[in-house]
Parts: structure tokens; sequence; C-alpha cells
């Protein structure tokens, strides 16, 4: 039969790995899920697909074009663009039968169709925590989550880098007290330029949308604001100003601030950074952005924050909660094309049995399923080849160890099990192999 | 503001579990993940979307009308219905790169638009292992799976199975003999009846179809093959059937049936069943199904088999192919519903850390992060709350410790553990407590 056939190709935009990064990236997963369950974070699993209705009740604007939308039947559907509208839904849909305050993580993809380029998924994992709380939340867990951003990232082999922490009351504040809050999109679209345009140019485009002077001045010393977390908290106490909204984002870092202190999360590892965040405007208290300290132009690899209403769109009730979320898919892009983590050989067996020839083959399977017994991962080779090529196999798929078997260790119930990494060469018995490999 | 509400609600036909049975879910999903793992499979992640293209080339009839298919931008896009064709992709796609024979594990979410019904899923996960030969593979390879699902099952905590196995060419050999070939469906939907209305019947509808009478005659001497494993191949051979594609699946099903011995597979736990999976024309030799022995009505809970050609669509290469299936979320759903696995009370924090009052919140956190060091997922209950609130929800949540710090073990250095399941409660230090719940 003569058939034309289909190229066989991955979408542009979907991560598609071969079995040795998958591994890698798998580890990954693995002990981000082991970091949140320490901290005894729940674990969801909520459907890709929503009903649009129940999906869209917020988004809208650039979100919205992102999603993937369709109809099958009747219905209009969608695919989650995050973890955290369908934690919304799933908190009113069972908020009867949750204890709260209700900590949960959720581990997977999600779906935005973005323009494809390097680095940048249509289809890529998140890696969510949340505490949502029943009426109220206690600042006590803004605090806990830079714990877990420490603790998740040193568990990853990480020790450079710093969790930035701000609250957004206190930008909201400042232009509260400066009557500005209707200008403030466009002071902070001018004043997130510093660094590329310089002081002046700040102020000069400031007075172009008509700040006044005494205005402009409270901004530049806001925006001036350096050193340590605690003389940053000093700093804005000192700025003379004065409103419920600023006083409150202020005790709210510094109580925050004290509070990382009692997770013992090492000063290095966190900072009060006034500048982070400034645009996000889901968030309302603490926010988080977390950097690599040798990679700054990476961008946050872990970002949350602090939201007064996780489901106001599905019920009355008052559910604050906190959060924060790992893009892996980008991360794992990120690190593996910097070479911030190594390219190592993995594999998952860690022995591989093959036998001489056709007679020994059940002795093979014999050792195999011992091994396993053992606790230690073992694939078989079946195929009749020669020696060399079954080698080639272990050598290609990075297997550590091959224990051979031939007619003597049949008879003297041995295995002789050859270290792939030394060559080393030795025949043991097969419990003696059991200590070797563990 | 005055909004109205969309109502939260899951689609139909989408599994959504509150966190107990989550966790309960997922470790059924790790012990099969495990399970392959021990075997030496590589894990696989491929995306849920594909280009319609490429993942309906072989598609057509029910397949293709369950399809979620959806246009995005100037793309015609699919959701995958299974973890085959995505594998088949896979595989043509990165061909040069990869081991045979390829031994691949995916545990993943596939979708089909189906009615929905109780315990029919549109979102459901699949737990898939394939082994792929480059141009052959050898049949000791399918003997393997067997010992694979034995496995497997076994960590789940059954004993109670049986692996079904036959070969598809047992059947289509003894039509072609009978030069019945063209008549196979009809013969066989008339056969597939016997158990329902009888052998009477299934000869006169035999009749009725212009079978001739000897050859009915051979057709029932088949279906009344009974016995042991070796019996029934021991009784094939007596059927006086001749044709090269009938030898060739007896002795395939004997080779099989031996090399599954030679992996210790025990008796009571796999047999030769000649009227398993005679309607799959998608496999080419041996077939799986398995069957949990005391619910038999759960249908089969493991299926697969043997394909001669895995990616034809996409590759001239020949890739022939063994693989079993488990459909998870069917699964779990049947095994809760029908009380198969008790509805054990579970958690993922092992200790509830809580404090008497707001002095002894530090000293509690160091106690969370001492115990979370020693590799116990420990929580902290950080609202203020009344004590007994903060056992409350512990007792929701089945953590079986709660730390409890007040002034007492600040000064003297310990910790008060309440055991949650007996009430007894004792005071230790630090070291000793890890001890003690270890």
């Amino acid at each position: 039969m003569n058939m034309s056939k289909v190229e066989p190709r991955t979408l542009p935009g979907f991560m598609e790995l071969l079995p040795n990064d998958q591994i890698r990236f798998n580890e990954i997963k693995e002990k981000i899920k082991k970091s949140y369950e320490k901290f005894g974070f729940l674990p969801l699993d909520t459907p890709v697909i929503e009903a649009s209705e129940v999906l869209l009740a917020k988004a809208g604007g650039e979100t919205e074009k992102q999603i993937y939308r369709f109809n099958k039947g009747d219905s209009d559907l969608s695919l989650r663009f995050d973890l955290t509208v369908p934690l919304a839904k799933y908190v009113a849909e069972y908020y009867g039968e949750l204890s709260f305050p209700f900590k949960r993580y959720q581990i997977g993809k999600v779906y935005r169709g973005e323009k494809a380029q390097a680095g940048r998924f249509r289809e890529f994992y998140q890696c969510d925590i949340d505490i949502i709380g029943d009426g109220e939340l206690n600042l006590k867990y803004d605090a806990e989550l830079p714990n877990v951003i420490y603790n998740t990232f040193k568990s990853l082999g990480f020790e450079k880098f710093t969790i930035c922490i701000n609250n957004r009351k206190i930008l909201n504040g400042m232009f509260e007290y400066l009557n500005l809050s209707e200008k403030s999109v466009d002071i902070l679209r001018i004043i997130d330029k510093i660094e590329k345009i310089g002081k002046e140019n700040v102020i000069k485009e400031l007075k172009e949308i008509n700040i006044e002077e005494n205005k402009i001045d409270t901004i530049m010393k806001f925006l001036e604001i350096t050193g340590t977390s605690d003389e940053k908290i000093g700093s804005l106490k000192n700025l003379g100003i004065d409103t419920e909204t600023f006083n409150l984002g202020v005790n709210e870092l510094e109580t925050v601030i004290k509070q990382i202190r009692m997770h013992k999360v090492p000063e290095k590892n966190f900072t009060v950074d006034l500048s982070i965040a400034r645009g996000l405007d889901y968030y309302t208290g603490t926010v988080y952005e977390t950097f690599l300290d040798e990679y700054k132009k990476l961008g946050s690899v872990c970002s949350g924050g602090r939201y007064e209403n996780l489901a106001e769109h599905y019920t009355d009730k008052k559910l604050p909660g906190v959060g924060i979320s790992i893009g892996l898919s980008r991360f794992f892009y990120q690190i593996d094309k910097e070479n911030i983590i190594e390219n190592e050989n993995k594999s998952i067996a860690k022995v591989l049995v093959v036998s001489m020839d056709e007679s020994q083959v059940e002795y093979a399977l014999e050792t195999a399923a011992k091994l396993r017994d053992a606790g230690i991962n073992t694939d078989a080779f079946l195929e009749d080849k020669k020696l060399k090529a079954k080698f080639k196999y272990a050598d290609k798929l990075h297997i550590p160890y091959v224990a051979v078997i031939g007619e003597e260790e049949v008879n003297n119930n041995t295995v002789t099990l050859k270290d792939m990494t030394t060559g080393e060469q030795k025949t043991f018995t097969i419990s003696e192999i059991i200590d070797e490999i563990k």
C-alpha cells in the first residue's frame, strides 16, 4: 500500500523534550511538589477545559485574546490560562467541604495562544500554591510564602537568589495622599523608566503631565529610597505621607519582614524592593518577585502576592488569599539554555540486565526481578543482539550498571556487574550486587 | 459594587476531586509511575494539543466525532484522544535521537467528547507503557508486559486479578483456513453473543449467514476449548487448522506463556483466554485484558497488545510495538464507587504546629522548620484562633499529630505532641518528637 505520509511535527510554542531532558524536567517538577507538600499544601487537579462563562467571568483584554476557546456541541468551552481562576471556581463550588485556611498546590499545564517566540510557550506548566482564608487571612501567611520560596529554590540547588518583597498599598497610599490616584497609571509608566532615562528626564516627563512640583518632590524622594530592608521601611515612615492606606502598607510590610525573619529565611535571600510589581492590578497587599542574583535578566522566576477577594465573580463569600507561582516550562527552558543547571546524563534504570545467550534468559529475568524487589529500577535487554549492541543501549540511555549473565554466572549463581562509568567489572552474588548498587 | 455572579460549576464528564480523594488518586498514580519506572521505562510528556492533520492522520469514524477540534488563528488544532498517536508522532519525529527498543511511559490526560454518563469521562488519565522496536521487536517483550501489569496491580494492593492473554493471529488464521475472512466481522458479532444466547442459537445464526456446516463445526470446536493455558494451546494444535497465520499465532501464544512463567508471574494471575479482544483491529498479535476476579463486571482494567507498525502514517520506517494502558480516571471512579479500595482518611501534613498565643509563634515556626528538615511534612496554623479551632483544623484535614507550643514548652525547649488518633499527649524534646513520628 502506497500511503502519503503526514509530516510528524510538534506545534510551535509547545515544549516537547527528549527522554534525558524529560527526566531532568520531571526531577525539578518533583522537587517543587515535594517542597510544597513539606509545608502541608493539599494537591488539586482541576480540569484543563472549563465553561467559557466560568473561566472568563473576570478576564478581558489581552488575556481573552490569548484564550483557546471553542465550541463542542452546544457548549462554549475554554482551556485554562492560569491555575488561579480554576482555584477561585473550585473554592466557591466546594466552599462547604473545605477547611480554611485552605492551602492548596496545583502543578499543571495552562494554555495561552501567545505569539510563539523562543522561551515563550503556548502550553506551559505552572506550579502554584495559594492560601485562602474564609473572611480573613492572617498576615502571617504572607510571611510563610517567602519561606516556601526559599526552601523550594534551595531544594533545586540554588543558593544565590533574592525574594523581593513590596506592598501595593504603599504606592497606592502615596498617590492617594498626593491626590494623584487618577493619574497613577501615567505616573507609573514614567517612573518605571527611571533606570533607562535617568532622574532628570523622569522629573521632566512628570512636569509634562502637569504634576505639581512639591508632589514631584515627594515622588522623587520615594524613588530615591535605598538601603537595607529596615532602612527602607524607616525612610518610608519619614516621607511625611500620612494616609490610612499608606500607613497600613508600611505596617504590613514591616510585619511581613519581621515574620520572615522568624522563619529564619537568611537575610541575603530576601529584601524589601519598592520597585516591584507596580503594574499588577490583581494584588492588593504584599507582592513577591524572585530573582536569580547572577541571572537577573531572566526576570522573576517566582512571583505572587496577596489579593483581597479570590472568588468575587462566583460567590458573595469574602475569600482573601495569598499565593505564588513558578512558570516551570519557561524556567526550565531558561536555566537549561543559560547552562545554569548542568545538562547531566540521567537514567531511569539503574541497571541493565543482559544475558550472553538464550539459555541464560530465565536466570537474567530472575536477576532483574530480584533487583527490582530490592527497590532498584532495572531494565532487561531482550533482543537477540551481540553483547556490544547491548552495552551500546546501556550507554546511550546512561544506565550506570550492566549486569551480565553468562553460563558461568548461571552455574555459580552469580552476576557479573560492569560499572559503565569506570569500566570496572566484578563478579558478585546477587545480594552483594544489591549492596554495591545501593 | 453590585455584581451578578457566575455559577461556579465543573463541566459534566470532567473529574474534579476533593482534597482527600485527590490525595488517594495521586497515590495510585504515583504507584503506577513507580512501577513503570522500576522496569526502566522512560518518561514522556507530549503536548495536549496537536495539529489536527497530525493527530487525525489515522483516525476516523467514531473517534473523529469525539475529538475536541477547533481553530486558533490559521491553525486547525485537536486535543489528544489517546497517548498512542502522540507516541507515534514522537517516535517518527525524533527517530534518530532515540534508542531502540524504545521503552516509554506516559501518564497524562486525554480528551474524548463522549456522551456524559456515570463513570465515563471526557477528560481522563491514561497510564501507558509501550515498547517500540526498530524494524523488529522480540516476542520476549510481549511477555514482559504481563509482568509489568502483575507488579503494578500488586503494588496497588490487588491480589485477585487475572491477565487474560490471546493472539489475534489465531482467529484470523482460522478464518483464513475456513475461507471466511470476508465474513469475519459478522461471525465475530454472532459468536461474541454465545454466553447470552447459547450454543444452539449461535449455530442457528451462523447458518443464517450461510456458513457451511463443516465450517460451523470447526468454529464451535474452537469456541468450546477450555482448560488450563497449556490445555487450550494443546487443543488449538489439535483443531486440524493448518495455515501460516494460525500456526504463527499459536506458536507466539505458546512462547509468550512460556516466557511469562520465566518472569515468575504466578499462574493464578494470568491465563490464555481465546475470547478476548476479538474486536480490536489495531492489534496484530498478542493481546491483553486484565480483570479483577471479584469484579469482572468492571470490564478490563488494563488492556493492550502488539501492533505491527506504530507510525506508518508518518514514516516509512517499520516500527512494531507492544503496549498496555490503564484508564486511571475510570479505574479510580470504579474502585472507589464499589468500595474495592477503602475510602481512607489521608493527609499531606504529618504534623500541625500550633502555638498557644502570639509570644510562642517564633518557637512554633522553628519547631516546624526542624520537623521539615527531618523530612516530615509539617503545616503551621497561623490564624489567631482558640486552641479548639486549631485542633478542629487538624481533625478535618486528618493530620495525625498536633504539636502544641505554650509558654512551658518554650521555657523547657520541648514540644507537646498530641496523637490525634489515640488522643494521647506527651511532652518531648524536638529530636524525640522526630523519632516518635518517624
